[in-house]
């Protein structure tokens, strides 16, 4: 019983309802129970970040800066977790620096304790300012590797990029595997191998998805293997594609020597309270909240509602009879383009490309302008390299960006304090500014009815 | 990689749906993917019993025994696995020996190849006439430990059952956790002594619900000390309070050294199938086919849909103040009963004498018949002896029945025939005869419909 417990980070106000509820919980619907979840003893809430401040403005009229005060001032044992696109913050494209660093220091001053940043391609230069700008403001970082199944990533291949993760900085890293592809054996082999190695050194958190159902033995293997902290959502935003259950894991735990020392009783109102939360998100936005578990995920590693879009296309276009063929061309393109991680928006993009090359009968014919950015290097480096003669084909000889990305992009913070200013917003504080620079549509809508 | 493959027996055909959709799947259901199951491979496929015979004649208008014939005839090369009480047959009360010896030997005259017979005491004389009838019928018989949570239940209480079980001709041993309360490591330890015992000496198969969430986490450390056959459901009737994902388990071993060897992919057109059926019987039936995990289960080792259903009780009485008294009443009452297995009815009966304890303010005022015959021994032998005090204060002297209770039943058939006969059915074949032995008045409508 010589171990340390076990850690929960608990999902239930980000990624469980981003999961089960389209990221439609309201602030109102998490403050009743947020003094009882500060007292359980986790190592960090995760309440922001993520499609949480987009659907903020866009769909419930709140303010994401003010929801993550009101949090921070009823939270005041319990670090809140945010999960952060490194150069893309909340987007999918990069920013300039001085918006990373600004957008970092704002969140980390309005009550951000932990931030779990990562790239969609795990190159870490599209880390490296938010890193910097999350160490100078005194935050836990938690460095990203995200998985995925590739001839490229290997045990090795995670281990060198911890290395990286470490060197900038990072307090600890997290494995996050989006999709729910990470076998319980596999997952035990990696966690080992990080814990193992004295130069990773720093403690080990899983994040997973219950999509193929494994998420559990998953968690399991792993702490068999001396994982840290675990990612669990309470029991009505568990499981489905959300994560793993809270009180289950626990439960699981209970008189091991793994024990998580958290009194799974002390949950029992913010479970009932949940329940609650989930049947009126439900009725009130028209939502499914409950999912089949689905093993498909783990042969296209897209969830299996992207492969049934995928199929409605082809139908719409009379050729259905091809879905067999788009199946194998994903795979096929993913290679060549280097084996990015699937995740948003690099699965669309493939799903896309290949649709195009089974629909038009010749293969890279049409080419969205997202594959191409992605082999000029404008997105970060692949993996693997690109494909020689599929890069041809569809940049031809165009150079390759081989710096990082974010160096073409000039400062943007006094252009956009200037046009906020243009449009009415003199006085707008650097929080508004920065809504506006993420999301610059809905910033204004907003700003509209509110400022 | 010398391990033999862990085997799946499949549940979808009766566990699960009984499980998710109140027993309701029919056999026009079934029939369109037979032939894809019949191929995949599973240990057997679980197809008949428990509620499903009561269920063909009360709502779906259905011959339980003509159900089974065509279900014989299309699954060619699977064995077909079905659930008996032992004396009890599929209800709850005691039989004759003749008819549960007419029972089973029809049964597998009509094409059954593996019966799993428990009792709900673990008395193993409840169980010997089945198991003879079993053994001369040339079936399968595999013999169950009921699991269930007490200071009785050690590990080394369940290896004396084994024994007896191989003792009166198990060819496997089942351990059946009905309420999902066996932990991960508690089952691997379970697992590890039954294949450790050169007394047992037979294959163990574990059958588990997901009620607490821990399902697939207990299969795989059960996997890992051993066992040979789990029970799983495919994915549109698995978790919630039916068992874990046929799909998922088998993924999560795919290329470790316990590889079942099943193709996950055959198993596709199944899968989509069953969605839909899940669907239409939500629909037609009006059933929720969806639950969250409920670890509550764990603390009260009943379902936490009996505990509001007792809530409710207290809250029409105007009592529900008393709702925590009844929740520590429980487990005295299921401790004075001697720790009886929480199962059907089980779980019902101690529940309403702790209802009426806490009710009437004074224990053991009013008694349900029900409690009487248990501690008469009308049921069986308890596993530890009911408290002296309480037994003398609910049956005073009454003599208690230390002998096996069929015992006292006189053979039943031919007064059973001829009741059949004066009700206008005089060549009655043994199967409507068993029908009407075991459901009188639900047989008796159905006849008249279909005789
Ligand atoms: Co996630
Ligand atoms: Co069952």
């Amino acid at each position: 019983m010589s171990r340390k417990p076990v850690q929960i980070m608990e999902t239930v106000l980000r990624d469980g309802h981003q999961s089960l509820a389209a990221t439609r919980m309201r602030l109102t619907d998490m403050i009743p129970v947020l003094e009882q979840l500060d007292n359980m003893g986790y190592f960090a809430l995760e309440a922001w970040g993520g499609a949480t401040f987009d659907s903020c403005l866009r769909f419930l009229g709140e303010d994401p800066w003010e929801r993550l005060r009101t949090l921070k001032s009823h939270l005041k044992k319990t670090p809140i977790s945010m999960l952060l696109r490194g150069q893309n913050i909340l987007g999918y494209n990069h920013y300039a620096d001085d918006v990373v660093t600004a957008f970092v220091k704002k969140m980390v001053e309005n009550g951000i304790g932990v931030i779990r940043v990562f790239d969609a391609l795990n190159d870490v230069r599209n880390l490296e300012v938010a890193m910097k700008a999350a160490k100078e403001s005194g935050a836990h970082v938690q460095g990203v590797c995200v998985y995925t199944i590739s001839p490229y990533h290997t045990v090795e291949s995670y281990i060198k990029l911890a290395h990286q993760l470490v060197e900038r900085g990072a307090d600890s890293i997290c494995i996050k595997d989006m999709s729910g592809l990470l076998r319980p054996y596999i997952a035990h082999d990696l966690v080992k191998a990080l814990k193992a190695d004295p130069k990773v050194g720093v403690p080990i958190q899983l994040h997973t998805h219950y999509t193929s159902g494994m998420g559990s033995m998953t968690y399991l293997k792993a702490i068999e293997a001396g994982v840290d902290v675990i990612d669990c959502a309470l029991s009505p935003f568990a499981l489905g594609t959300s994560q793993p259950c809270t009180e289950t894991m626990i439960a699981a735990l209970e008189g091991t020597e793994y024990d998580t020392g958290l009194n799974r009783h002390a949950l029992k109102e913010s479970v009932l309270h949940f329940a609650n939360v989930k049947k009126s998100l439900a009725a009130d936005f028209n939502l499914k909240t409950s999912f089949d578990v689905d093993t498909n995920v783990l042969d296209f590693q897209i969830p299996g509602g992207m492969l049934s879009n995928l199929f409605n296309q082809l139908k719409e276009q009379g050729i259905e009879d091809k879905y067999q063929d788009l199946l194998e061309e994903m795979p096929r393109v993913r290679a060549e383009l280097g084996y990015p991680p699937l995740v948003t928006p690099t699965s669309q993009i493939i799903g896309s490309m290949a649709t195009f090359n089974v629909m038009l009968g010749e293969r890279y014919k049409m080419v969205p302008r997202e594959i191409k950015d992605l082999a000029r290097g404008k997105y970060g480096k692949t993996p693997m390299p690109v494909d020689e003669s599929v890069r041809e084909k569809i940049i031809g000889n165009e150079p390759i960006i081989d710096y990082r990305p974010a160096d073409d992009i000039a400062p943007q913070m006094d252009l956009l304090t200037k046009q906020l200013a243009e449009k009415g917003y003199p006085n707008a504080s650097i929080e508004d500014i920065l809504s506006y620079a993420l999301f610059p549509e809905v910033a204004l809508k907003f700003f509209e009815k509110n400022r």
